[in-house]
């Protein structure tokens, strides 16, 4: 486990919800808004442009457009952990090179996702030849696996090899597996790994074992009390606390994720411009916003601080 | 069956493969002088930026300069049939508008491939805003179904809804399903579309059946013997052309075909540069590339013609 003081993130950090205006163009004023009241509510840094930020539906314009956004709103650079990875080299470079450009202090890496069933040197030369092309010694990568999407992820193996060759750029990872064995697994394999599982439903386990905290949809909408776990784990409330925040992503995650984080933003904010996606993802059906909302405040007690 | 006259591409496509220089950077001038010599060499037309092409392994810029290449260098863009899907609405409307303003033939578009079991309501909006984001009427699409690779297909309910709404925009389809019964079940349900299998594997009794030619790998190094199917598939010959054909496929699908491909290539050209290939991927072990050639020249005295 890496000494608090030597880590870069940790916490709790949410993958950014991208917002879309009636133009179907991403929003920068609700994208800031969103960003800073995370921040003030309980996020230790965002990570804009992953997959719940419906990043791969954004064109590479786009995205570099709307991380200026958030630095010129004034947002710390380096809080912010941006998605950068392509299934090119070329792009994943200019995305990368972009972000340590303005000093962020993170960049969230998906392997190339098009090719499936790659080998392992393969892909150690993907991110080599980009580590290597933007050629900085601030650019910090964390690793992004999530198999259930890209279906290409991080063997043991490949991550070792990567942080041999790269060891001060190579720093960490966010396991969206869904599998709790994994997160185990390369915890125990790399102690002095920043891990995060992706999902908030193993972040009390995960900080028992040396993980930093948790990168997580649905961070989006209850950052505050998934900070409540990660600033009290070690206290006898602990166990109260995660049962909370696990009933909750229970109940959104019955439904499509990414739609039904969307559709809780744009209910408390009382704007229907929030539960808009780019294809191809849709909104939830009118029905099943409803009855999530219901389970949410009625079962769960749960609300969104927009006071 | 469309009537021969109305297709606007038939016979045999090569699914352009990308040669890399020194410095790793695409190569027009190798790109280019391929490109001239499969038109001379049995190529009715040429699909670049394909899955063989390595086109997501390519920027955004990358593809554009190079499309700019062939075209500047006099190849007939009526004949190509660039591949311009891209994961984002945004990206692939720019490919899309990009390759209409050059007058090219057509496009052939992957679907948005990074979300996996996604909605056919969501598929169609993302075709739907990409059409009427180029809203051009001289745009053509050609949907590319590969789910071994892109993971996500084209139902049939999905074809029957874009051509339903785009009835002279959506006018074909390339099957890299792998899988007759599956380009069977397209050409029966849409007898006036245009049908490319994956795979000359598939050319005769895709022909048989109503379908426009092929759009293989393969076609980049034996265009001509495919050619001769494709002229003479009504011939008494028609079968031992196929079998001679089926061969090759095989014996090259033996290994890892894009790799293959290209060091097929670099064999015949004498040029070892034509083996390179972008990360992911990685060429072809020296001992396999040696079995491929004998297997090739000796069994099936395989050639190609660069005298």
């Amino acid at each position: 486990m890496a000494a608090k003081g030597k880590r870069r993130f940790e916490g709790v950090i949410a993958p950014l919800v991208t917002p879309f205006g009636d133009d179907g163009a991403p929003d920068p004023e609700r994208f800031v808004d969103h960003a800073d009241w995370l921040l003030r509510n309980g996020c230790t840094a965002l990570a804009p442009f992953g997959t719940t930020s419906e990043a791969n539906s954004l064109g590479l314009d786009e995205r570099m457009e709307m991380l200026e956004e958030l630095v010129d709103a004034d947002v710390d650079p380096a809080k912010l952990l941006p998605g950068t990875g392509m299934c090119s080299v070329s792009d994943a470079i200019t995305l990368t090179q972009h972000a340590v450009d303005l000093d962020c202090g993170g960049v969230l890496m998906l392997p190339p996702f098009y090719y499936k069933g790659v080998s392992e040197e393969g892909l150690y030369r993907f991110f080599s030849e980009v580590i290597d092309g933007v050629g900085d010694d601030r650019l910090k990568v964390y690793l992004y696996h999530i198999p259930p999407v890209a279906q290409v992820g991080f063997p043991i193996p490949l991550i070792r090899r990567l942080k041999d060759a790269y060891p001060e750029t190579v720093v960490g990872l966010k396991d969206s597996s869904g599998d709790w064995a994994t997160t185990k697994a390369i915890l125990d394999a790399f102690p002095d790994f920043e891990v995060f599982p992706g999902s908030e439903a193993f972040l009390l386990d995960g900080l028992r074992a040396g993980s930093s905290g948790t990168i997580s949809a649905s961070a989006n909408v209850n950052a505050a009390a998934l900070r409540k776990v990660f600033d009290n784990w070690q206290t006898a409330d602990a166990d109260a606390l995660q049962a909370k925040i696990s009933g909750v992503r229970k109940a959104l995650q019955a439904m499509p994720l990414i739609p039904a984080v969307k559709a809780t933003i744009a209910h408390f904010r009382k704007d229907k411009a929030w539960a808009r996606l780019r294809p191809p993802l849709v909104e939830l059906p009118d029905g099943d916003a409803k009855k999530l909302m219901a389970e949410l405040e009625g079962t769960h007690g749960f609300s969104m601080n927009f006071a």
